[in-house]
């Protein structure tokens, strides 16, 4: 703790931070404790949770928690730990149950967790006391988070659902399916997995795939060396976006942009994609023929969304791609990423699925890439923090003063 | 050391060990110092050293120990280091060698552990003193034990012998052959495993194979609910022993049940196969026609007997089954199962190997599942030590209670 | 700290170091701190740098190092981490390139390590005090050394160079090419690599291939137990010495012995070759036709070097075998062989590449199985330092002291 303090005391704003706390067991440890058994974090998203007892198992840290789409269709959570003899009562990544019983001695809880059955325990045992430990959960218009704190911050996620809430419901994830579900096991520290999300600076030169639809100037690539150039080009882009909006607002969608504040730690900027481009694919053409459930046509739109610490999503109009990313050591990092259609759309009618995930999944490798030789490069005796580029980096030095902030905090 | 004595403290009777027992890289040194490098614990069976210079490599912790069969016919133990530099001398997991010769330098030992050459040492060097180091071992009517301690204690061990081998001497170990030997890793802390094979709650919903042979009711399963019934299903089982103990005692088997007291750590139980069953077969029928030498016609017997805190065996009409633990890290422990059969039975006449091992490598894969989701479970924020099902589980919390007395006596 | 002090107190000169400075974590980190970031490491040979901007990177501990030909023809060596956000900028284990590119942001570094681009980092960013961080690198006559020391010791350097270019300038290390490299993973302390390299008592019984041309008496093997037979055959190889000696001279070679003294850590021996052997290989004959550039005739010399603490090279007339061994954790050491043939030689034509590697492919192999059989058996309980034999293992005392004596003084 001293010693993480002296480490705090070393951060030099504007610059990256002193190495430990990419590489250090004991800041990870830490990270876990301050932020990630803190604050609200993404696991999922509620199209996986169709009918009562469809399960997903998501592993934090050493927590195993069950969701579940429980009794009374709201999706509920649970740590995956039987109260007879603590073995994991769901085995399984996912699955759907009447019933979570515990395959070791069939002690049998229902979907609220309270524990049904226990066999041979004499009469002097009761069931009551003995329900699965519940793990607090929250939708956010469909994205679910859960908070392993003791006493959670409900009023966070007030505030959180008040302010997404209104950009996301358009897009009616009930309605939604997921198609394809990629683990990527990045080999770097939590942190550099997210910095790289949080700026396009390394876009020009590595995401050739994406930058076919992706507009190549703003807050995260920067703007033309010529001011000239660069006021135009500003010029332009205020043109597109209020021509769109009369648009936006007749479909009834939310695209003001919604930017970080002190207490705000969570983003949402509608986007306007390029070239042409309708949707997240190599050609620019849609990914999927039937397009989600508010689109009768299609929208050259993308809201680009992100949650410090753990979350991006994009939401097409005819496909959402949704990531998170969960540590699992202080060098070693779980990025999982959903690609989400209309829950009516046809493999191989209407989408392609090859063509539908491709952007995405070279985009990542791309990434896992950046931030594997981040994490080499930063174990060197010869490493600095080194300055970040206020033009472009801008939002990377926003989620370190966060972080740094979190910390400290101890909150 | 405190922060062991402050779990032991927190330890409460009846219910399972708090969780660090199971995960702590501290409490796992503890227990190797305190229960593995203190007790007599079984590593092996007379059968595999028939001729002298025979040997078996067995690693306990970071000790190679070499089991050998020596010049006087007994089998003996020393450290697997040479006294020069200090590789392994024996390097293969098995084998026969005339005398223990090192491969880095040709230092050369007899089957005594008398080192009897070394050259270039010049003239003040002296083989005297240079020997391998001895390891305690005794036998135990052919089970092998060996005590890593500075001091073993002989006495256990002869009390030992005085109440296990009227039961064992009757199978003649060193007239059977192991036929296979099966390694199993299991992702779980060694306590887990023992605990397992400690009850038999787990049994029924989870061992198909072998309850084709085995009593569905007494104390590892419980009894039937119904008072009447389970009187009923008692009284018959008396029945049933009532008869067969004349047989044995004709056999000269010894068959008294040999329980758990204050100071004896193991226990012996004579039970009957059930469903009509001669062997631990998923038929019933024999494993291997040609019966163990004590037997001249089939018999429906199972000696059943384990030590705390490391083996469990069974010994049938036909073959025996034996099993020893032991820990590799805090959730990792190697299991190790060997099947006998008579020395002079024959493969494909006498005896199928795979119906010979079905049974047990079922159960044991299958018990291999149940403590590793214990294990994963354990792990968990949620974690708390349930409690015991004392109508089934009396011998687990027995265990659990040996256990924690070691690791107090700090004997 | 004050435990390394205690085992250093532990070791008693003539016998082997205790168990820790083999095992222990502590040590291995201290070993890291004391000698590779301290002394000059034995990484690579110029023969690899032929043209500018070739580069090879070199893991030592954390720290990835870029060696690249630079701008006027000599090689030098930078941390392989960008001063922007730390990633490795050469990404592959070796290539060429005419800058050093940063794949993540595109900061360029020339090949004197200055900054030379970096964009949109604003006005007030200079590239000035971002260049690459250098590390200390000489060349000794073409063996390639880096010191990571913040103050590197270059009188070390001077005098090594003083004392070894005159063997090695004769080889003409620049008109040579690598030809083969292969990398051994030995799971064992680095010093067990080191002390196995240092002695020959385990030739005789270990080495076939290499002893079909290697010298059966001598230091490194000892002598015949007869005395007057070894007088005999050291009256041989002087005569044998004698007569070479006027041979070398004319070539131009330096052949005195180069001994180890009190502040000399490397040793060079010209050694002749047995059995009518012209090179190390299996039958004696040469492996490449093109002999190396000082030589117009075969020659059976063998300049036998190494360096404390983690090099052997062997010049033989045709071809030359140079090794490095660089520790990767207390049980784990990277060991790297490269062969060299005169650059104008041609595979199939000139030489066969498996003939031409055989003898030391074989040989590294049985030596890293020895020293892994001695990092197992040193982890014992019952292993204790032994004593070396003072006829054979002369050398090995003296590295053990040497690094002792480094550890001591904390250089």
């Amino acid at each position: 703790m001293e010693h993480i303090t002296e480490l705090l005391r070393q951060y030099r704003q504007g610059h990256g931070l002193p190495a430990e706390f990419y590489t250090s067991k004991e800041v990870f440890r830490y990270d876990i404790e301050q932020v990630f058994k803190k604050t609200w974090i993404y696991v999922g998203v509620v199209s996986e949770f169709k009918k009562k007892g469809e399960f997903r198992v998501v592993q934090v840290d050493n927590n195993s928690i069950i969701l579940v789409r429980g009794e009374q269709d709201e999706v509920r959570a649970f740590h995956n730990s039987c109260r007879h003899r603590g073995a994991q009562i769901c085995v399984t990544d996912k699955g759907r149950v009447p019933n979570l019983v515990c395959p070791y001695h069939q002690w049998t809880y229902n979907l609220n967790g309270d524990l049904i059955y226990a066999g041979r325990m004499g009469e002097n045992f009761s069931c009551k006391g003995n329900g699965l430990k519940p793990v607090a959960i929250a939708s956010v218009a469909g994205l679910l988070f859960i908070n392993l704190a003791d006493d959670p911050c409900y009023a966070d996620m007030d505030k959180m659902k008040a302010d997404l809430e209104p950009y996301v419901r358009f897009y009616q994830l009930d309605k939604l399916k997921v198609v394809k579900e990629i683990d990527l096991i990045e080999k770097a520290n939590w942190k550099l997995v997210v910095e790289n999300n949080r700026e396009c600076y390394h876009c020009g030169a590595n995401h050739p795939e994406l930058l076919n639809s992706w507009p190549p100037y703003g807050a995260g690539f920067g703007w033309p060396d010529d001011p000239r150039e660069a006021a135009a080009v500003a010029r332009q882009i205020d043109e597109a976006y209020a021509k769109k909006r009369p648009q936006w607002d007749r479909l009834g969608m939310t695209h003001e942009p919604l930017d970080l504040t002190a207490d705000r730690w969570y983003r949402a900027m509608m986007m306007i994609l390029e070239k042409g481009a309708l949707s997240q694919t190599v050609n620019g053409e849609l990914a999927c023929r039937k397009l989600l459930p508010g689109f009768s046509e299609p929208d050259n739109s993308d809201l680009s969304m992100w949650t410090h610490f753990n979350s991006w999503h994009h939401f097409l109009c005819d496909h959402v791609v949704t990531t998170m990313a969960i540590p699992l050591s202080e060098d070693r990092t779980l990025v999982r990423t959903r690609w989400l259609v209309h829950e009516d759309a046809q493999e191989g009618t209407d989408y392609d699925l090859e063509t539908l995930i491709h952007v995405w999944v070279q985009t990542n490798d791309q990434d896992k890439w950046l931030a594997e030789i981040s994490q080499a490069g930063i174990r060197s005796d010869a490493y600095r923090p080194g300055p970040y580029s206020e033009e472009t980096e801008g939002l990377v030095m926003n989620f370190i003063d966060w972080y740094v902030k979190q910390l400290q905090s101890g909150r």
